[in-house]
């Protein structure tokens, strides 16, 4: 199977890098799902309908969300409603969160891909145990088993949580792939079980910015520790950026990841097939 | 000018990707200057007096630490005499700190170079502003006034600091470049001043790992919340991860960055002159 | 029932203060039950069995734990056989973790005493969720029902989570009372569902100190930013803190709730009944 | 000279405490001079001209702020007419920063009080370095030389970090007194040096609730994880916090300290003269 994920799409930039290239990427990848994640394309504050209908409509399968869910308060209602949108898996268990953390997917051909997005806990506000948290969800929906192909999305700060994590499960995903930093990571490879690994796939936005934001607010803000102008995105033109992974079909293992930039101010790159 | 910096240097695996590889990327290159962040050289933990020589000969023109610096105690004391290390820069003023945070090199044929490493403060211990560390570090050695070129490292955990370190300083240093998170970023880049920029460099190390340490302790760790065996870095092959610049001799601004990735587990890049 | 808990004991000094001062307090006070941290026990770091046997000895009937429960490495075997042991509840579910979070202790009158350490997760290395954790340990042996009293101790940094894990069980248990500052808090007062509460016991060791600690050591690594020579326990003469608590025997509720501070540096209080 | 420092206001609860009780507190006392935090006494994000000019007409001679101190954005502006308005010390040195750090007030009788803020960086947004801030603005008017009294606020979350500021400048200040936890410590006592020491003066609010905001929206907010309405101050009855200080006039040292807790769920203690 082919799949793709795309990093934190941030503001009308972001929005702009996925819209314009993701349905040519997608022809062109001959991708069989697309993830995208979405937390920050409304204003670089969590997502609305409207713009996750957007996003959706240029050919993501399924949007993640992260830390930043409910900055938009609509999407506490909006996600009971549409099952491609995904939060982190490890809220607390037993309680009524609103969404998924998870979810199987099914293709017109009846293959099955299988979604998750765990929430980190090192120097982020903290979910429940990410580790705990992705074997649980894992045993759902089993490589190979039930699923033909399984994402899993570490939204995550530290780079050795990602990995960690990305260790334990290696060889019960095709892929698991970082998000949040909002930086692509050069270090993607398929691991020796046969998941396939990237620590964050970066953001699709303007990357003449402080992570996808204006640089001259950060800047005043960071160097006076005053309050600084509201945060904004930057305007400037965006990099799509995310990570394409190959699957072998009888045992939902990756066979290749490789990054894919288009667009903006990084150096492009795409897999040749 | 044509430099290079390459990231934390991990135990043994890290060492014999340097050492191996290093000479012959100086030539290839026609490196003038080489940087080598040697923090995590001897046993994930510091570096010797020995090792740090071994760096050095495989040509390394500095090397620079971070915060763990005085991990190995000798090097309070090996650091005094030796003006290739560099420590971070923004210590207390005004206290007797051991060694340099900054210095100023001078080549064979006159040409001189500005090493500056920076500590960040989001995430990790802190030290002092590294905005105003910085700033007060250039001011010593002005870029195309005292210095032919600059480098400035910000061993630094998050990209936000990072890139906002980098936009503050962009025009007034070569190369401003992040280490400490042991993964290589995707997005080297000039920014619009001239300076050229990068997350992190990556670490020097097996990408077969938890951010260069072996992975079953980790995951014992993480997964358990309980004492594991001391950590050890992993041994398989190294990857040698950094980043080349090149420089305008009469700007010392940057005309060119790419990314250096050899041997090991990461698929290989390196600059096409 | 009258219950007596004392925060963390730090080294020679703290162990001197409990050992020297809580046989008298627990005839004075006819306690039915004490509680002790212990996990500074051991030179600051950890406890072994041999004063653990001390402390049990001068009139402890359980001792806690916390983040140090295993500094020294003959816990990880001592605990499985000493069930008066009690190290933090909510390790990571369904894993093999040595030792217990919580326990309930039967008297010679056939009253039962309920121990529940909780570890947080704020400013500190994250065990599970605190707040679904003491709900579940609470499930084990309701108050009024399995329970004649029930003690928690919050092992935790920020008031704020260890007012909130209060609140929400408030009714639920005899006793909330924080630990791991080593600062006294002074707000012990009972809640409005009958549950008595205190931030923090304090320490038991000399306040002349950082947290327990020799001073100057600790200033010399704080200012300098610099490796100092080892922690250790300062050993002027220790204050023993902790709190009184007395309960309705039909509902387990607290009556009225008492700090108690004996010897050392900080002014004297015990309850007068 | 006989001092007292009163910690967070919180809310309209915190206020009343503060204005209802203050006026008798100085009288009785004789009081000849008063600081408030006052850096949540509006709604619990900061403070407004009217509710500082409130709490002045009440007694206060001088209002400390904090991290909170332009969540009223009226205070960049305001902070700089009045100079009765403290914020902490440690900002960026060099840049323009609105108001003071640091004042030296003149009694009508001559007598001279240099109140200084500093503000932690463990566990919090980082200002710069508290040692060197601390030690800096010492020396603009030394105890003895300059001042007759000096009142440092420590306003941070660690009380290993209150602890270690205070012994380091134990004897150049008459009362080091931390806030911002809002809980109250019982370790008040003066340090060999002879300056007083207190962790924490606690707030001034109501302590039925969770550092002084509503319960029932922080254990929502806490126990899932999700957006919870918008945090709101507890409006039950206040206590009033704080510390009571007596100085020796030849040295600026302190000769006594003692607890101040009036009103609310807290036991009342107050000063015996
Ligand atoms: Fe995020
Ligand atoms: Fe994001
Ligand atoms: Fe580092
Ligand atoms: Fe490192
Ligand atoms: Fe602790
Ligand atoms: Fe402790
Ligand atoms: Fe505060
Ligand atoms: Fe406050």
């Amino acid at each position: 199977m082919r799949l793709a994920f795309f990093g934190d799409v941030v503001g009308k930039s972001g929005r702009a890098a996925v819209i314009d290239n993701l349905p040519d990427v997608k022809f062109d990848l001959g991708l069989d799902f697309v993830v995208v994640n979405g937390e920050n394309a409304a204003g670089g504050f969590g997502i609305t309908e409207k713009i996750a209908n957007d996003i959706f409509d240029a050919g993501a399968d399924c949007i993640t969300l992260g830390n930043h869910s409910w900055d938009q308060r609509e999407m506490l209602t909006y996600i009971e409603r549409e099952p491609r949108l995904i939060r982190p898996y490890n809220y607390p268990q037993g309680l009524e969160i609103p969404g998924r953390g998870a979810h199987l997917y099914t293709l017109p051909d009846g293959r099955r891909i299988y979604v998750i997005q765990i929430h980190g806990r090192v120097f982020m506000d903290s979910l429940d145990d990410p580790f705990q948290g992705v074997l649980r969800a894992l045993q759902e929906a089993p490589l190979g088993v039930v699923a033909d192909a399984i994402i899993v999305e570490v939204h995550a700060e530290a780079s050795s949580e990602k990995a960690c994590l990305a260790h334990l499960i290696d060889g019960q995903a095709s892929l698991v792939v970082g998000a949040h930093t909002h930086t692509p990571s050069a270090d993607d490879q398929i691991y020796p079980g046969g998941t396939a690994y990237m620590t964050d796939a970066g953001m699709c936005g303007d990357y003449d910015s402080v992570i996808g934001m204006k640089k001259e607010i950060i800047i005043q803000r960071q160097t006076t520790r005053l309050p600084s102008p509201r945060m904004e995105p930057a305007d400037g033109e965006g990099t799509m950026c995310g990570v394409f992974v190959e699957t072998d079909d009888a045992t939902g293992l990756a066979t290749r990841i490789d990054p894919i930039r288009i667009g903006g101010r990084l150096k492009e790159t795409f897999p040749k097939l």
